[in-house]
């Protein structure tokens, strides 16, 4: 029944192993986006003629040469395909892409299927996944809530099951914080690891593709194929995974200090959070209660500081031809930039570096950081009452990590008492992907979390272990 | 004989060895500082009592747990030293020093004596030695030919032998211009190697503590010595010298290629130059000719670019204050910074990436680079008919390798045709600090360069190795 056949890449793999034709699955995507009912999750969707050109380079099905053969997937539309437009969320800005972006040519030549462009908060300015001029994409498991953003699209797209995987961006959260409000994995890689080749920037120095899929295993195959050295992007680092061990059965994680854990008054998320440690400690983990402090410190720099600079570098000549192109709530936002000279960039530097120094020497303490992926949930009503404030929030716990050079992944956890998904936020250093993976992966099978909104049961990870030590728990995850 | 005793660390501890007094040392320095009868050296001489309780704290004689035992030096004036002034080259700026730079203290502890704090470009802006409200000091070689600067006392101090060593500073390549100038030795070292607290910024990014002395040996001593993390400063790092071998008998040496070398006329520099390899050659050396033309690009984005702006951040309440404090050339040169955003300092930082990728992809093919120290020389005279184009030539070489996060040396090499003195300086990759001194240490050996105005004979470096592999080399001159 391929109407109720899970789009994970498992599933998808079996069934193409027993004869399963991936143009039956192109098409089954297209029967899902308009089931799905909501015409704010794509953009751009491509044409059978684009769909057809995939499929035919796709030769037999061969996994090991190509790990995602025929796997649907979505990217956000501040992502170049080639011949298909890019708007990043503002029709005044929209080109014509003459090549796939780096990571999309990388990700089709190992067998993924492009199917379309997602919605996004314009400029991927913002964290709510409303500031669009195009209509807004539902939460896929409840339409009061926002859906999250700014990779609005691609996150509900997962948590539907229309795509096996998507690509979003990731600077200051809009990688994770979607991921939690749909129920489903966002991770963010180490900055430079994916390149940024044919992506539109946010902030140049800050911005990372994003992974959304309905498990770590998923996402962390996705990563692992797309990570490519891209030596024509001049922040692009080649990843080295870090190799240190944890001493097993223990591992030390670092969370929020009662003083610190920030809720904004909802008990239940309060509650969530607790239940996850407590599923930790039962895996091994000695829970670290740190100040949080220092963290904060810098992840108030980033929307008040002088990074917003590199956004206006962007759509300078956009905002002084065309200002009515721009939606108010991002123009003002990054018109901020206006007020900013070169000496105040310098200052916010030499702030940021002192502030490091502290951050890391709080984070060196532990293997790994655990936070709740957002403090709390925001309405649309909320938002439209007050369209900043709740925003802000809801970076709570995501804003610092590019600013620190960390990586991070959210990971569904169990449902809320109140029916809302649960989620948290490993986060470590840079080239540590694949350790904290290797713990979400075990916190996604020990909370037995739903995949979004699919009703699809988790599938059984063979190839997740125990957490032992860094480098055993890498390779579980890669292989 | 006290008065023609040289004062290089192996002679000064050869006689200290011997019971010499290093009381007698200092007054001999005190004497030394009167006969080169140049007021414009130092702007402050410690009084007795501040020389007498630094040499109550030495103890016996002991040069292993004490490797600077009874050395005398001296510091630019925009480093600290506990209870004396700083003016930075300002006396509207100037301060008493509540503590030792931290450098300073590393020294002191490791006997080093200081006796005073050297003249400067104001703010260390500049590469002449002569944007100074004192009387500016005279090259110790020519007094027709600038002293170079920024850290012009330091390095005259040196190769008049009044000291054994002193400290400089080095953004833009004030710690090699004057060490070329005055025939020394001028070591600047990978970024946050030498800790910055205490010492008045010019680009807080880009500066680092400079080492000038007679000869590579004693350059790298004291470097050794410093080389002190300091966690109170955000942009310290340990540092990790690099290992990775250089195949015996040769190692691979780029030089500027015809096209991009650049002499200004001046034939005898070029021919100096060409001098040099041909004795890096017989050494071992494959010169092997690179397009400069990227580090040339990079070099010219620190003065025109917005890295200016770090010098505002320093002294911009004085500059809206006391305008008049500060030189007419040097609050030109500091102001420009007025007209740059923080979106043109994030274009800048754009820019100077793509840059960086293809200047270390021409600096990575090979082990080293060799340049002219300055492509030509440049008269009192020159720079006052123009007081910036001269300064601006006399970067030509140094300008870029902060940028680039490179370490140098620059090392005296035969005396040219017309008697000026000759000058090269070695280039590597962060943390290649040794390798480089390694090979500057054979350079001046094979050169037999004389040691800046003193007439002392080269110490026969007994540690000194022919070149064989960065393992080897570095713990030559490092024992």
């Amino acid at each position: 029944m391929l109407h109720t056949l899970p789009f994970d890449i498992s599933s998808l793999h079996a069934a193409y192993a027993q004869g399963l034709d991936p143009a039956a699955v192109m098409e089954e995507a297209h029967r899902r986006i308009g089931a799905a009912g909501d015409p704010g999750i794509f953009l751009h969707v491509l044409e059978p003629a684009a769909l057809q050109a995939q499929l035919a380079q796709l030769g037999a099905f061969d996994p090991d040469s190509k790990p995602l053969w025929g796997i649907p997937f979505a990217i956000k539309d501040n992502i170049d395909a080639a011949g298909e437009p890019t708007t990043a969320g503002c029709p005044a800005y929209a080109y014509e892409a003459g090549a796939d972006a780096f990571v999309v040519g990388v990700l089709r030549a190992a067998g993924a299927i492009l199917i379309g462009k997602t919605n996004l908060d314009q400029f991927a300015t913002g964290l709510v996944g409303v500031r669009t001029p195009f209509p807004v994409p539902l939460n896929a498991l409840d339409p009061a809530i926002v859906p999250g953003g700014s990779s609005s699209g691609s996150a509900v797209a997962v948590a539907h099951g229309i795509v096996s995987f998507s690509l979003g961006t990731d600077t200051a959260g809009s990688g994770r914080v979607p991921a939690a409000l749909n129920g489903i994995v966002g991770l963010k890689p180490t900055l430079g690891a994916l390149s940024a080749t044919g992506v539109v920037p946010a902030c140049r120095t800050l911005d990372t593709i994003s992974i959304f899929a309905l498990t770590v295993g998923d996402a962390y195959k996705v990563f692992a194929a797309a990570a490519v050295f891209d030596p024509a992007d001049s922040y692009a680092r080649p990843l080295v995974l870090a190799e240190s061990p944890v001493a097993a059965p223990t591992f030390r994680v670092g969370v929020p200090d009662t003083a610190s854990r920030r809720f904004f008054g909802d008990a239940v998320q309060a509650a969530s959070f607790d239940a996850t440690l407590e599923s930790l400690r039962e895996r091994g983990a000695e829970i670290v209660e740190l100040d949080f402090g220092p963290l904060y410190a810098i992840a108030e720099m980033l929307y008040d500081g002088v990074w917003v600079a590199e956004r206006y570098t962007v759509i300078e000549a956009l905002l002084r031809e065309q200002p009515e192109a721009v939606l108010p709530v991002t123009r003002a936002i990054i018109q901020r930039a206006e007020k900013f000279s070169a000496a105040d960039a310098f200052r916010g530097f030499y702030r940021l570096q002192d502030l490091r120094r502290e951050a890391l020497a709080v984070a060196d303490a532990v293997d790994l950081l655990c936070v709740p992926s957002i403090p709390t949930f925001c309405t649309v009503a909320e938002l439209e009452a007050d369209p900043v404030g709740p925003n802000s929030r809801l970076g709570t716990y995501t804003n610092f990590v590019n600013l620190l050079d960390m990586c991070a992944i959210a990971v569904p956890v169990r449902t809320r008492a109140d029916g809302r998904p649960g989620s948290v936020t490993l986060i470590a250093g840079r080239g540590e992907d694949a350790r904290i993976a290797a713990v979400a992966a075990v916190l996604q099978q020990d909370c037995a979390a739903p995949l979004g909104a699919t009703g699809w049961p988790l599938p059984q990870a063979a190839d997740v272990l125990p957490v032992a030590n860094r480098d055993e728990i890498a390779l579980a995850v890669v292989g």
